[in-house]
Protein backbone atom coordinates (compact mmCIF):
# COMPACT_ATOMS: atom_id res chain seq x y z
CA UNK A 1 0.00 0.00 0.00
CA UNK A 2 1.35 3.70 -0.82
CA UNK A 3 1.70 5.86 2.02
CA UNK A 4 0.33 9.09 1.19
CA UNK A 5 1.38 10.74 4.84
CA UNK A 6 5.29 10.12 4.61
CA UNK A 7 8.20 12.58 5.60
CA UNK A 8 8.13 13.81 1.94
CA UNK A 9 4.59 15.10 2.04
CA UNK A 10 4.92 16.77 5.90
CA UNK A 11 8.03 18.11 4.51
CA UNK A 12 6.52 19.69 1.35
CA UNK A 13 3.88 21.15 3.66
CA UNK A 14 6.94 23.23 5.71
CA UNK A 15 8.20 24.45 2.20
CA UNK A 16 4.90 25.85 1.29
CA UNK A 17 5.06 27.48 5.11
CA UNK A 18 8.72 28.75 3.93
CA UNK A 19 7.42 29.93 0.53
CA UNK A 20 4.95 32.21 2.67
CA UNK A 21 7.81 33.45 4.53
CA UNK A 22 9.47 34.48 1.20
CA UNK A 23 6.80 36.12 0.14
CA UNK A 24 6.95 38.52 2.75
CA UNK A 25 10.35 39.07 2.86
CA UNK A 26 11.23 36.78 5.41
CA UNK A 27 14.38 34.57 5.34
CA UNK A 28 12.39 31.63 4.29
CA UNK A 29 12.01 28.55 6.70
CA UNK A 30 8.57 26.89 7.16
CA UNK A 31 7.64 24.27 9.84
CA UNK A 32 4.61 22.00 10.28
CA UNK A 33 3.94 19.52 13.81
CA UNK A 34 2.13 16.70 13.05
CA UNK A 35 0.70 14.29 15.38
CA UNK A 36 -1.33 11.04 14.40
CA UNK A 37 -0.28 11.70 10.16
CA UNK A 38 -2.52 15.14 11.20
CA UNK A 39 -0.85 18.54 10.79
CA UNK A 40 -1.97 20.27 14.09
CA UNK A 41 0.32 23.61 13.58
CA UNK A 42 1.86 25.32 10.68
CA UNK A 43 4.37 28.34 11.26
CA UNK A 44 6.73 30.35 9.23
CA UNK A 45 9.71 32.80 10.17
CA UNK A 46 8.17 35.93 11.09
CA UNK A 47 10.98 37.98 13.09
CA UNK A 48 10.56 40.65 10.32
CA UNK A 49 6.68 41.23 10.37
CA UNK A 50 6.72 40.66 14.24
CA UNK A 51 9.94 42.73 15.00
CA UNK A 52 10.80 39.86 17.25
CA UNK A 53 14.35 37.47 17.04
CA UNK A 54 12.39 35.16 18.73
CA UNK A 55 9.41 34.42 15.87
CA UNK A 56 10.86 31.29 13.77
CA UNK A 57 8.96 28.69 12.37
CA UNK A 58 9.81 26.15 14.89
CA UNK A 59 9.30 28.62 18.04
CA UNK A 60 5.77 29.27 16.46
CA UNK A 61 4.81 25.97 15.57
CA UNK A 62 5.61 24.15 18.30
CA UNK A 63 3.78 26.96 20.82
CA UNK A 64 0.54 26.37 18.67
CA UNK A 65 0.98 23.03 18.99
CA UNK A 66 0.63 22.90 22.73
CA UNK A 67 -1.89 25.63 22.57
CA UNK A 68 -3.92 22.81 20.63
CA UNK A 69 -3.11 19.75 22.51
CA UNK A 70 -3.65 21.66 25.79
CA UNK A 71 -0.31 20.00 26.78
CA UNK A 72 3.10 22.15 26.50
CA UNK A 73 4.76 18.71 26.21
CA UNK A 74 4.81 17.03 22.13
CA UNK A 75 6.51 14.24 22.95
CA UNK A 76 4.34 12.14 20.39
CA UNK A 77 4.62 14.76 17.59
CA UNK A 78 6.96 15.02 15.11
CA UNK A 79 8.39 18.46 13.92
CA UNK A 80 9.08 19.31 10.09
CA UNK A 81 11.13 22.28 9.56
CA UNK A 82 12.76 23.22 6.04
CA UNK A 83 16.32 24.12 7.81
CA UNK A 84 18.41 22.66 10.69
CA UNK A 85 17.47 24.52 13.75
CA UNK A 86 19.30 27.50 15.56
CA UNK A 87 20.20 26.97 19.51
CA UNK A 88 17.44 28.91 20.58
CA UNK A 89 14.70 26.51 18.79
CA UNK A 90 16.37 23.38 19.37
CA UNK A 91 16.54 24.51 23.48
CA UNK A 92 12.49 24.85 22.82
CA UNK A 93 12.57 21.52 21.67
CA UNK A 94 14.28 19.91 23.93
CA UNK A 95 11.88 21.86 26.41
CA UNK A 96 8.78 20.64 24.97
CA UNK A 97 10.29 16.86 25.03
CA UNK A 98 9.64 16.57 21.13
CA UNK A 99 9.37 13.09 19.98
CA UNK A 100 10.81 13.49 16.73
CA UNK A 101 12.69 16.30 14.62
CA UNK A 102 13.05 16.15 10.62
CA UNK A 103 14.67 18.78 8.85
CA UNK A 104 15.97 19.91 5.39
CA UNK A 105 18.59 21.32 4.71
CA UNK A 106 21.81 21.93 7.48
CA UNK A 107 23.04 25.13 8.65
CA UNK A 108 26.69 25.14 9.14
CA UNK A 109 26.89 28.59 10.82
CA UNK A 110 23.66 28.75 12.95
CA UNK A 111 22.57 25.30 13.29
CA UNK A 112 22.29 23.44 16.66
CA UNK A 113 25.16 20.51 15.48
CA UNK A 114 27.44 22.88 16.36
CA UNK A 115 26.63 22.20 19.82
CA UNK A 116 25.98 18.58 19.48
CA UNK A 117 22.55 16.62 19.56
CA UNK A 118 22.58 16.84 23.30
CA UNK A 119 21.42 20.19 22.80
CA UNK A 120 17.61 18.19 22.53
CA UNK A 121 15.88 15.80 24.88
CA UNK A 122 18.06 12.82 24.85
CA UNK A 123 14.61 10.81 23.59
CA UNK A 124 14.00 12.73 20.47
CA UNK A 125 14.14 11.05 17.23
CA UNK A 126 16.51 13.14 14.78
CA UNK A 127 16.84 12.70 10.70
CA UNK A 128 17.81 15.39 8.23
CA UNK A 129 18.56 15.71 4.77
CA UNK A 130 14.70 15.17 3.75
CA UNK A 131 14.04 17.29 0.46
CA UNK A 132 17.15 19.33 1.27
CA UNK A 133 17.69 20.33 -2.12
CA UNK A 134 13.96 22.46 -2.44
CA UNK A 135 15.25 24.29 1.15
CA UNK A 136 18.06 25.41 -0.33
CA UNK A 137 17.56 26.65 -3.20
CA UNK A 138 14.81 28.45 -1.30
CA UNK A 139 17.57 30.14 0.74
CA UNK A 140 20.17 30.77 -1.84
CA UNK A 141 17.15 32.39 -3.99
CA UNK A 142 16.47 34.68 -1.36
CA UNK A 143 19.76 35.82 -0.56
CA UNK A 144 20.58 36.29 -4.16
CA UNK A 145 17.64 38.50 -4.64
CA UNK A 146 18.15 40.38 -1.60
CA UNK A 147 21.54 41.37 -2.74
CA UNK A 148 20.24 42.55 -5.74
CA UNK A 149 17.86 44.63 -4.20
CA UNK A 150 21.15 46.73 -2.16
CA UNK B 1 27.51 60.90 44.67
CA UNK B 2 25.34 57.62 45.30
CA UNK B 3 23.91 56.11 42.07
CA UNK B 4 19.96 54.92 42.92
CA UNK B 5 19.83 52.78 39.95
CA UNK B 6 22.67 49.81 40.27
CA UNK B 7 22.51 46.58 39.42
CA UNK B 8 21.73 45.64 42.64
CA UNK B 9 18.33 47.75 42.17
CA UNK B 10 17.17 46.08 38.68
CA UNK B 11 17.73 42.77 39.90
CA UNK B 12 15.75 43.56 43.00
CA UNK B 13 13.60 44.60 39.95
CA UNK B 14 14.05 41.08 38.67
CA UNK B 15 13.33 39.21 41.78
CA UNK B 16 10.01 41.11 42.15
CA UNK B 17 8.75 39.48 38.76
CA UNK B 18 10.27 36.24 40.34
CA UNK B 19 8.08 36.00 43.32
CA UNK B 20 5.00 36.47 41.64
CA UNK B 21 6.00 33.60 39.03
CA UNK B 22 6.27 32.04 42.60
CA UNK B 23 2.84 32.78 43.65
CA UNK B 24 1.48 31.74 40.79
CA UNK B 25 3.17 28.47 40.98
CA UNK B 26 5.82 28.93 37.89
CA UNK B 27 9.19 28.26 38.72
CA UNK B 28 10.11 31.42 40.33
CA UNK B 29 12.51 33.34 37.63
CA UNK B 30 12.17 36.96 37.42
CA UNK B 31 13.83 39.57 34.65
CA UNK B 32 13.62 42.74 33.59
CA UNK B 33 15.41 44.97 30.50
CA UNK B 34 16.67 47.95 30.97
CA UNK B 35 17.60 51.14 28.14
CA UNK B 36 19.07 54.38 29.26
CA UNK B 37 18.66 53.12 33.16
CA UNK B 38 14.93 52.93 32.89
CA UNK B 39 13.04 49.30 33.02
CA UNK B 40 11.49 48.81 29.21
CA UNK B 41 10.14 45.18 29.94
CA UNK B 42 9.48 42.91 32.94
CA UNK B 43 8.31 39.57 32.74
CA UNK B 44 8.48 36.41 34.79
CA UNK B 45 7.80 32.55 33.80
CA UNK B 46 5.14 31.99 32.40
CA UNK B 47 5.34 28.63 31.19
CA UNK B 48 2.65 26.84 33.24
CA UNK B 49 -0.23 29.63 33.01
CA UNK B 50 0.50 29.58 29.09
CA UNK B 51 0.75 25.88 28.43
CA UNK B 52 3.72 27.08 26.43
CA UNK B 53 7.76 25.80 26.95
CA UNK B 54 8.79 28.99 25.49
CA UNK B 55 7.53 31.03 27.89
CA UNK B 56 10.41 32.08 30.04
CA UNK B 57 11.02 34.88 32.28
CA UNK B 58 13.91 36.11 29.44
CA UNK B 59 11.67 35.26 26.04
CA UNK B 60 8.49 37.18 27.41
CA UNK B 61 11.01 40.30 27.98
CA UNK B 62 13.13 40.54 25.24
CA UNK B 63 9.85 40.44 22.84
CA UNK B 64 7.90 43.09 25.40
CA UNK B 65 11.53 45.42 24.74
CA UNK B 66 12.14 45.07 21.23
CA UNK B 67 7.84 45.64 20.93
CA UNK B 68 8.95 48.89 23.14
CA UNK B 69 11.64 50.39 21.30
CA UNK B 70 10.39 48.96 17.61
CA UNK B 71 13.66 47.39 17.00
CA UNK B 72 14.28 43.77 17.12
CA UNK B 73 17.98 44.16 18.35
CA UNK B 74 18.68 45.00 21.96
CA UNK B 75 22.37 46.00 21.05
CA UNK B 76 22.21 49.21 23.84
CA UNK B 77 19.81 47.10 26.80
CA UNK B 78 20.82 44.84 29.48
CA UNK B 79 18.99 42.29 30.26
CA UNK B 80 18.86 41.44 34.27
CA UNK B 81 17.32 37.95 35.08
CA UNK B 82 17.56 36.48 38.54
CA UNK B 83 18.49 32.50 37.29
CA UNK B 84 21.45 31.46 34.32
CA UNK B 85 19.58 31.39 31.42
CA UNK B 86 19.05 28.62 29.73
CA UNK B 87 20.24 27.47 26.24
CA UNK B 88 16.96 28.31 24.65
CA UNK B 89 16.98 31.99 26.08
CA UNK B 90 20.45 32.35 25.12
CA UNK B 91 20.11 31.69 21.55
CA UNK B 92 17.50 34.46 21.54
CA UNK B 93 19.42 36.94 23.38
CA UNK B 94 22.35 36.06 20.99
CA UNK B 95 19.85 36.83 17.83
CA UNK B 96 18.86 40.09 19.64
CA UNK B 97 22.55 41.00 20.01
CA UNK B 98 22.04 42.16 23.49
CA UNK B 99 24.27 44.31 25.14
CA UNK B 100 24.74 43.16 28.46
CA UNK B 101 23.73 40.19 30.55
CA UNK B 102 23.08 40.12 34.08
CA UNK B 103 22.22 36.94 35.91
CA UNK B 104 21.51 36.27 39.15
CA UNK B 105 22.37 32.55 40.40
CA UNK B 106 23.72 30.18 38.36
CA UNK B 107 22.10 26.91 37.01
CA UNK B 108 24.83 23.50 36.81
CA UNK B 109 21.79 21.53 35.06
CA UNK B 110 19.84 23.69 32.61
CA UNK B 111 22.28 27.03 31.73
CA UNK B 112 23.54 27.75 28.72
CA UNK B 113 27.48 28.06 30.05
CA UNK B 114 27.40 24.42 29.78
CA UNK B 115 27.51 24.71 26.23
CA UNK B 116 29.86 28.08 26.38
CA UNK B 117 29.88 31.89 26.24
CA UNK B 118 29.56 31.44 22.32
CA UNK B 119 26.04 30.78 22.63
CA UNK B 120 25.92 34.44 23.62
CA UNK B 121 26.97 37.04 20.71
CA UNK B 122 30.27 37.99 20.67
CA UNK B 123 29.61 41.57 21.79
CA UNK B 124 26.97 41.12 24.83
CA UNK B 125 28.72 41.87 28.40
CA UNK B 126 28.58 39.30 30.93
CA UNK B 127 28.25 39.12 34.62
CA UNK B 128 26.63 36.91 37.65
CA UNK B 129 26.21 36.21 41.04
CA UNK B 130 24.29 39.65 41.74
CA UNK B 131 21.93 39.47 44.02
CA UNK B 132 22.85 34.63 44.09
CA UNK B 133 21.67 33.98 47.20
CA UNK B 134 18.01 35.91 47.21
CA UNK B 135 17.40 34.37 43.98
CA UNK B 136 18.69 30.71 45.01
CA UNK B 137 16.77 30.96 48.00
CA UNK B 138 13.39 31.48 45.93
CA UNK B 139 14.50 28.33 44.06
CA UNK B 140 14.91 26.18 46.82
CA UNK B 141 12.07 27.10 48.75
CA UNK B 142 10.12 26.37 45.60
CA UNK B 143 11.04 22.70 45.45
CA UNK B 144 10.47 22.01 48.70
CA UNK B 145 7.16 23.79 48.77
CA UNK B 146 6.40 21.62 45.56
CA UNK B 147 7.61 18.43 47.26
CA UNK B 148 5.33 19.09 50.73
CA UNK B 149 2.81 19.44 48.18
CA UNK B 150 3.54 15.65 46.39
Amino acid sequence: MIKVFDDNYFMRQAILEAEKAYELGEIPVGAVVVANERIIARAHNNTEQLTDVTAHAEIIALTAAASFLGNKYLEDCTLYVTLEPCAMCAGALAWAKLGRLVYGASDDKRGFMQFGKRMLHPKTKVEFGIMMEESKILMTNFFRDRRKMV
